[in-house]
């Protein structure tokens, strides 16, 4: 083969070139970082500037002979490519001269060009014949300061609980049978309890800390444990505890509350009935206030009014019941009162009956069970009666007069449950991201048959787009439901209207993700991800129900479209159009942004990086879509069909409001906490991960932004190709991200995820 | 209110113009069969005429005020709806009308457009105040038809087999632990072959019928019963049976293939290892020949080098084990061998170790382990050398000369369990979408707070886009599959090559299209959903595998791309731009039809409903993908790069062909084979549901259609409203689809899909 030889200044730039025209990705912004660097270049003659700037025509690119020639030339230097350099490229480019004898020094115009185009070794390691000195974590981020980020303030209260999982009651491993998985998980429960950890989120009076946040916290750590113990945990102390401190009175919290904390007593949350899985306000079990003896009856009238799915209903001596409170023969809707279930030898009390659920697809460590009532009776001290009671004559009162309100207040204390199993769900995708994403870093396979080594499973490309958009997605929503835990619990008692529909939405999205999250990372592990030693399979099936408990996701998403829809309810009964036609104006203006060709079809990196052009995209599909479902709706109405009927008709339409409308929340508030990062460094990564993520969700309704006109075919397929560069570029630091959630190590058993 | 009038001729056409208005899908055509029934009906005056054809004007649409009085009129009429008439608008206008005392009688014409437009109860029984008679089932389809057109000339053999599984033996139940449940399964295995099921496509001779195709909806029938019990079966009868019957010679058929396939001899399939799984060309365990002694040393060189997953692993006597086969110190390749495991007694032969996988997601009823050896010695007449053996004086010798080439035929006796796993993983969700189905038929939830009964969950339009579209894709794939093993089974000693790309490509949809079904189903049943008993949470952990096992789907869809791309080879070793041009050429028609703006934008039914167009969509997408990744090819390797790198590079541009290549095979097979169906009203119910799969798919892309400029915008939007459409059309007979899948009532044990 012939030698192919080029002058001292250009020598360095061949790898560059070569690595630049074998990238289909050049955008015009970034043919000028590297005119400027030639132009700033001291090393070039003028003729060398000439020929360099000729190489850089996008009209008129290189000829494939001229690329083969680099390739040869670099091929022919026998240089080795160390990925551990600062600047791996640039340090190779002059080992690649050097090669041919050419003497050239370290390049800081080349190095502002590797830099600037985020040119990562995983970009080229590939191209040369060459060989590579692999690193398989830059290094370049310390999963401590992103731990840090994550977790703010909380940060010395979750390490300490970190190290207080490190008792080997916490240790994992499997339990084929129910009963055995459940005897553990209460045992961890106690232990928990005893750590202080249960009470977190009471008074300090009741052996709490009152930080809900801290709380949710702890929960979401507790599924790197096992999910059973998790959902166990929010039962106790969230669902039964919280429905005290939340529904109760003063003399119902000192009596029981303490005794919750510490599980002294435990208890369950009995709402959902058999009949009527999402649909509380219909349930069928009453509460009927008996006058003479100050008692309530509780009664499940049907056979299928039992409730169901009731969580540790087989440890419980007590259960927070929800039934339709009737008072001198008036229902006042649903209230919730506390009933004995078990007496101290934990024999059932007459007119109970309980029934295991049986095995389930997973949490198998919590106690699920249906409960019928019959006629049993309980003193109306036991009625939770903050938000509605039975004063001594006998007459209902409540400081809600509006029934809808008052019962929308008392499920409102269920908001904060939402947002824990959003994190819950959230930890599994974490978890099962570390693992599939550690294995990858590790499994070897197939190979070009010249190179003795097979490629890490991370470095093929398909892999990377599996795992590392869903990474960022894990951080993107990480920080959306820290904020609305914060939203949340520094406004307990205040109109909860709008968190409840901002955490139904996400309660949805998030679960919907973390679902995909956890099959991705099993898949992206093959056979190694179906065994149990290996933690998804667990992960998988024990988060799967949240998709559909504390609020079927379905259901949650009209909720949510509902409340986007609320400024529009006026109109849509007394025909006024002020605010749809202040809607209109908007959508108009959002045509004339979008009719510009200019926007439309806006392909250079800077623009579709920039957080701006994300969040006007989201914004732009939610406030169309809702308008467009609130004119259809109109339309209905208009033509006599009654509302509900109008709702059912839109109702795909609904969701994909309510959709819209969770993703451009957690995206808003996931870029405002990351604009408060003060270090740039660690500000620049969240950005460029919030890029990803953003760009993926964008991808993901492409044809309706292609149908809109808001996206054109150049920029639509432009968003796709950086998505798989993003991905890239974010690989060498995947390490360093997943390591940084945080997960400790003594719970992060699988063995695909060690050395081996 | 004020009382509403029509005249005489009028009055019956009140629904159908309130139907129609309040549609949001009336197209050109559709108006005009209006138009046409208004100018043929006699009962009408031309006045009348006139009023309803101004009706009829999109572009001057009734106004509001006037479609409400419709609604008024029709209300109050105090009609009822009875959903089980032949033509239940018209007979409900009749009575409509008859409300007002206006004398009609049967209108064919109003008949005509009912049935012309697919009007269906669930389109419009919302829409009225009016008192409904629901009928859940239309009853038009005969379940035991679709049976026959599903299973064909198999199908007495289908049923005898289900009368089989009547036995209480194969009665569902759960098994917690994994030795409880493989103990069942092994005596369900046993049971099956004494019936003389696993032998079913063995020669006669050994006591088979030589039928692969009933062997395969054996298999397919088995998942009905339990997921470990198909795989257990595959693995005795197909993997390790079909290794002897395949690649083996005729003594060694006689010795081993009748006791294999009555259970005497139980055995397993050992070619997968840990450090391999899917590079089985890169496998580690090695053969060697000792000519002196004439026999293979088996033997496991590294730690990880072990046999991996290995079904059947604890209870074999015998395995099949792949290891490379050194003669004369040359590595001649991948070979089988037969490697006795245990003696009579059960315990392992010197240099075997097996270790239980132990708990795995799903199929804890099979006894998956590892197996290393070490120094194994068994005969030269253990090898399994149809393909490749060694002769007296130890030389090698193969009938097939290419190494490649030999180890691609070996391998080819693969496809046929790909084909088994395919259907097994169909199987799963034709069961889980069974029993979500007849759940969503029989659960009802929420209200209108002014009707008594709450709604069915199947007429949610979001629940109909769940479950009905996933339900047409189940008989699309079906009829795939059953092509695709005729195929198989009718060219078993020719040229596998074929329909080993089409295999590749077939699993790989189908088992992800299952997981997403089977998951839907879950999600649909809510809480249900989750409970064992309801069958759905083992079909899901049992069939999660099949996307990674007989070859994971990633790789597999490259399998399947680079089958597709194998005209272009020549060209990208020879420079020569013959078939490139050829294909440029087809490229160029493509874009003559597309540019056309009325096809582009054609969004009339016909049109959209008619398979041409949606095999010609596909076959665009297939042929536009497969010629740009492989000009993307062609230029890295004129750049230089090798061909490896090159194929990397583009590797989710082809994951992309292979799925596109699949598609369009998928939907192709199944058009051909409706066409071929006798009976007219079944042929149009497969070719709607045809229709229903493939806009479906198309929509799934239509960013990229977009992108190219093959669908525009109204197209686009008309085909998502289509697939709401064709759903609700469907939903009438969903009852009778899946009760046609042929699922045996005894083995449906799901409380929840029994009235309840």
């Amino acid at each position: 083969m012939q030698k192919v030889q080029y002058s001292k200044g250009i020598a360095p730039y061949i790898p560059f070139f070569y690595v630049i025209w074998s990238d289909d990705l050049l955008s015009a912004s970034e043919i000028q970082v590297v005119k400027k660097a030639i132009k700033e270049d001291d090393s070039l003659s003028n003729e060398e500037r000439k020929i360099l700037a000729n190489w850089l025509d996008k009209g008129n690119p290189p000829k494939n002979t001229e690329v083969k020639k680099w390739q040869q030339f670099i091929t022919q230097s026998k240089a080795k490519l160390v990925e551990s350099e600062i600047y791996p490229l640039e340090t190779f480019s002059q080992k690649v001269a050097k090669g041919h004898k050419i003497d050239v020094t370290e390049n800081n115009q080349l190095q502002y060009v590797e830099k600037t185009l985020g040119i990562q070794p995983n970009h080229y390691n590939h191209l040369f014949n060459v060989e590579v000195d692999r690193q398989i974590d830059s290094l370049r981020f310390e999963p401590k300061f992103l731990d840090e980020i994550l977790y703010g303030d909380k940060l010395s209260e979750v390490r300490r609980f970190r190290d207080f999982l490190k008792h080997q009651d916490f240790k994992w491993t499997i339990h084929p049978t129910k009963e055995g998985a459940r005897e553990v998980v209460l045992k961890q429960l106690k232990n928990l309890a005893s750590g202080g950890w249960g009470a977190y989120a009471y008074p300090e009076e009741y052996g709490g800390k009152d930080n809900l946040e801290t709380y949710a916290a702890i929960f979401e750590h507790l599924m790197f444990v096992d999910g059973s113990l998790a959902v166990k945990f929010g039962v106790q102390f969230g669902l039964f505890g919280g429905s005290i401190q939340n529904l109760g009175n003063s003399v119902q919290r000192d009596k029981y509350l303490s005794n919750t904390g510490d599980t002294s007593l435990l208890g369950c949350f009995a709402m959902t009935e058999t009949g009527h899985g999402s649909n509380v306000r219909g349930i069928n079990t009453t509460a009927t206030y008996l006058h003479e003896e100050r008692s309530l009856v509780i009664d499940t009238p049907g056979k299928y009014d039992n409730k169901e799915y009731i969580g540790n209903a087989l440890h419980s001596k007590m259960a927070t019941v929800f039934a339709q409170l009737i008072v001198n023969g008036q229902n006042e809707g649903v209230h919730a009162i506390l009933v004995p279930l078990r007496d101290t030898k934990h024999q059932v009390l007459d007119g109970v009956t309980i029934e295991d659920n049986g095995y389930k697809l997973g949490l198998n460590g919590v106690d699920n069970g249906k409960i019928w009532f019959s006629q049993v009776k309980v003193p109306i001290e036991n009625l939770l009666d903050k938000y509605g009671g039975i004063d001594e004559n006998g007459n209902y009162k409540s400081p809600i007069k509006n029934p809808n309100k008052r019962f929308f207040t008392m499920l409102g204390t269920l908001v904060g449950g939402r947002i824990c199993v959003a994190k819950g769900a959230l930890a599994a995708a974490k978890m099962s991201l570390t693992i599939s994403v550690k294995h990858g870093l590790r499994r070897r396979q197939f190979n070009d048959s010249i190179k003795i080594q097979e490629d890490l499973l991370i470095d093929y490309p398909t892999h990377q787009l599996r795992l590392i958009p869903k990474v960022a997605s894990c951080l993107v929503y990480h920080f959306a439901l820290e904020r609305a835990m914060y939203e949340y619990a520094s406004n307990k008692d205040g109109d909860k209207r709008r968190i409840e529909t901002q955490v139904a939405g996400l309660k949805s999205i998030i679960t919907w993700f973390s679902s995909q999250a956890v099959q991705e990372s099993r898949e992206a592990c093959g056979g190694k991800g179906y065994l149990r030693e290996n933690r998804i399979a667990d992960l998988k099936n024990d988060s799967d129900i949240f998709t559909t408990f504390e609020g079927d996701n379905t259901v949650l998403l009209q909720l949510a479209a509902k409340g986007v829809l609320s400024d529009f309810k006026s109109e849509f009964n007394s025909g006024g159009f002020a605010s749809v036609l202040k809607l209109l104006g908007n959508q108009l203006n959002d045509k004339l942004t979008t009719i510009n060709p200019l926007y439309v079809n806006k392909v250079d990196s800077e623009h579709l990086y920039n957080h701006k052009f994300h969040l006007h995209a989201l914004d732009f599909r939610l406030r169309r879509l809702t308008y467009t479902a609130a004119m259809r709706i109109r339309n209905y109405i208009k033509k006599g069909m009654p509302s509900y009927q109008a709702f059912l008709k839109t109702q795909t339409h609904l969701l994909e409001v309510g959709k819209a409308y969770s993703e451009v929340l957690a995206i808003k508030w996931y870029y405002e906490k990351t604009r408060s990062i003060t270090d740039d460094k660690y500000r620049d990564l969240f950005f460029q991960i919030g890029s990803l993520h953003s760009l993926n969700i964008i991808r993901k309704d492409a044809e309706w932004y292609l149908e809109q006109g808001y996206l054109g075919s150049a920029k639509s397929k432009a968003i796709r190709q950086r998505i798989e560069r993003l991905s890239s570029e974010l690989r060498p630091h995947i390490g360093s991200l997943i390591d940084g959630f945080g997960i400790p190590e003594h719970l992060l058993t699988a063995p695909i995820s060690k050395d081996w």
